[in-house]
């Protein structure tokens, strides 16, 4: 069982295949780019799993493979990390003609395609994630990066993968907290671009928290139609890309305000659309109703739908100067991506004196 | 008097400006990006000389300028000092309409090109070179990098500017160490593509190190007019643009090896494009009379045509280990590239056993 959703970029096109078992069918090659050699960059979770298995897919297909294992977390998202990958290729005196497998979560696929567009300025990469947030969410659409001390995602590239593939598998042995943050990435399809997608979910969220396989296909297969659809309208964030960052203005001040790390990023961004939500219906766009059918759904679905307090004098500044160096930002004025009616969003500024009354409403008092 | 040499790239073309005084005439803003604001990146050397000038010109036209100054020389083209400019983003808080200005030699260009490539993604950059080898080579083609311990350049992007000025009044400042070094690159492009600039370099060599304007333009606008035809041909080195790389596979070997620094990048090309040049004599390519031609025109040009001994046990096993990281090597095998014939360059792999002859026969014993 296989399905594949494409990416259409011209010569950067590249398929996202999604199916039960697809890890260990790679050993057949099929669609794989041809290498000198093979990096699998992973973690040390990730690795004693899935490690040896995806090594012997490969050796079947390059000459020689090599591994590196990373730490595990966003907190390791950082230049020290991603050195290793440096390290490792230089080290095995890998040219050119190498290819890196991502194989992990987000983390992983960030800095591994961030390593790839670097390296020797570009080689190719693979996208094999074990997450669902990574499947259905970081691992499509080229964006790689890694965090500064100042800024979440604040040095990367835009570069695409040659395939993706998202074995349901590798979601068995996810922590039940982080199918839960991925959960976050799929509901947010929802009010951006497609509510008939928000009304299945909300009939089939025990289904998915079950891990029930035919459910977490339709969901893994539609969040990536709907990105792949938008991705390829916009590739570089010119404009309608930035509609995918709904709920992350204001999750990224939280996971770079508590550290990164302590709140996973699917939770910031479930409270953050909360937020981004509230905005909206502040600025007249919804109905409260809109509002607490969101909330609802991300409770279902295990997520926080509160804000954390992150600086205990002025906490809604602090939201404020984070969200101040977004990507989005121009010229110190914050974009938020807003709900302009259910299923379609738009991305505009807000009066700093809403966006507070917003945050106050929006965090929990410690 | 300014003359403009274009770089056709589609969407991603840009003209290259050569004249003197051209520093003080970006006040006009012509054909400067728009943007929020401007970060000159330059070094301790350069900062003196032409800081405050291009702080005035560029603060007609932006509303805000700011300067992060580097610390000079090859040995700081890594990582910690990359961070500098990102930190100084940061801290401005620079969004994604904020212009680099790049003010400085190869160093300074290659690395604000490449925070330029990665900054949220991606900015745009002017490169202001200000040194011989800067406005003949390195600002121009889009190649930006920092150096690995294990190797030159091994991290990096293929990044375009969106301008390059090329202030010839910014020479009279250079030390003539370093006006010798960018002459090697102002050779090169003889041997690889245009004999009868080579011609025009012997019977003007002593005018160029007198430093003397119209010989300098005409340097300068020949070699850009070579590249720009190389790199609209092959933007990324697929094929042809490697063979700008004459004398740089050896080049590289001796820099990594010495230490960055210590050899600067020019003299490393010189000394490798003699034994580039022995190679290439050794496969029948070419003669024993155009080798010397080229041996006596660097003499002249004041740069070094002996290798140095890397290693007192195995020098020329040192420098085949560090050559084999080249980027251009595949699978261990090291690509040369050689002179086909006086004004034509190819690029073949060598039997080991021969390159040790050359690198014997071309080392100084200390």
């Amino acid at each position: 069982m296989k399905t594949t959703v494409s990416i259409a970029l011209d010569e950067r096109s590249y398929p996202i295949d999604i199916g039960t078992g697809l890890l260990a069918q790679l050993a057949g090659g099929e669609g794989l780019p041809p290498g000198t050699a093979a990096l699998i960059v992973t973690n040390d979770t990730v690795a004693p799993l899935y490690g040896a298995q995806l090594q012997a897919a490969l050796a079947a297909h390059y000459p020689a493979v090599h591994q590196v294992v990373l730490p595990d977390g966003e907190a390791h998202k950082e230049w020290q990390t991603l050195n290793l990958i440096f390290d490792a290729l230089l080290t095995h005196g890998c040219d050119r003609k190498v290819v890196l497998y991502a194989l992990g979560g987000g983390v992983v696929g960030d800095m591994t395609g961030f390593a790839a567009a670097c390296y020797m300025r570009g080689v190719p990469f693979v996208q094999l994630p074990t997450t669902l947030l990574a499947q259905v969410d970081s691992s499509v659409g080229g964006k790689t990066a890694i965090n500064h001390p100042l800024g979440k995602n604040m040095i990367g590239a835009f570069y695409q993968p040659r395939r993706v593939v998202c074995d349901l598998a590798t979601l068995d042995t996810l922590p039940a907290r982080e199918l839960s943050a991925g959960l976050a990435e799929v509901i947010k399809y929802g009010p951006i671009a497609d509510m008939a997608f928000f009304d299945w979910l909300e009939a089939h969220i025990d289904a998915l928290l079950a891990r029930e396989r035919t459910a977490l296909a339709h969901a893994v297969r539609r969040s990536c139609e709907i990105k792949a659809q938008v991705v390829a309208a916009d590739e570089r964030e010119g404009g309608l890309r930035a509609i995918l960052n709904f709920g992350h203005t204001f999750g990224h001040a939280i996971e770079a305000g508590m550290g990164y790390g302590v709140w996973l990023h699917g939770e910031g961004v479930a409270a953050g659309m909360v937020m981004a939500a509230e905005l909206s219906l502040r600025l007249g766009l919804v109905d409260a109703a809109f509002v607490q059918r969101l909330r609802a759904l991300l409770v279902r679905a295990g997520l926080p739908v509160w804000g954390p307090v992150i600086d205990a004098q002025d906490n809604a500044g602090r939201y404020l100067a984070l969200m101040r160096v977004d990507k989005k930002a121009e010229a110190g004025e914050i974009r938020f991506v807003l709900i302009d009616a259910p299923g379609r969003a738009v991305v505009r500024a807000a009066p700093d004196a809403l966006v507070r009354e917003v945050i106050d409403a929006c965090c929990a008092v410690a």
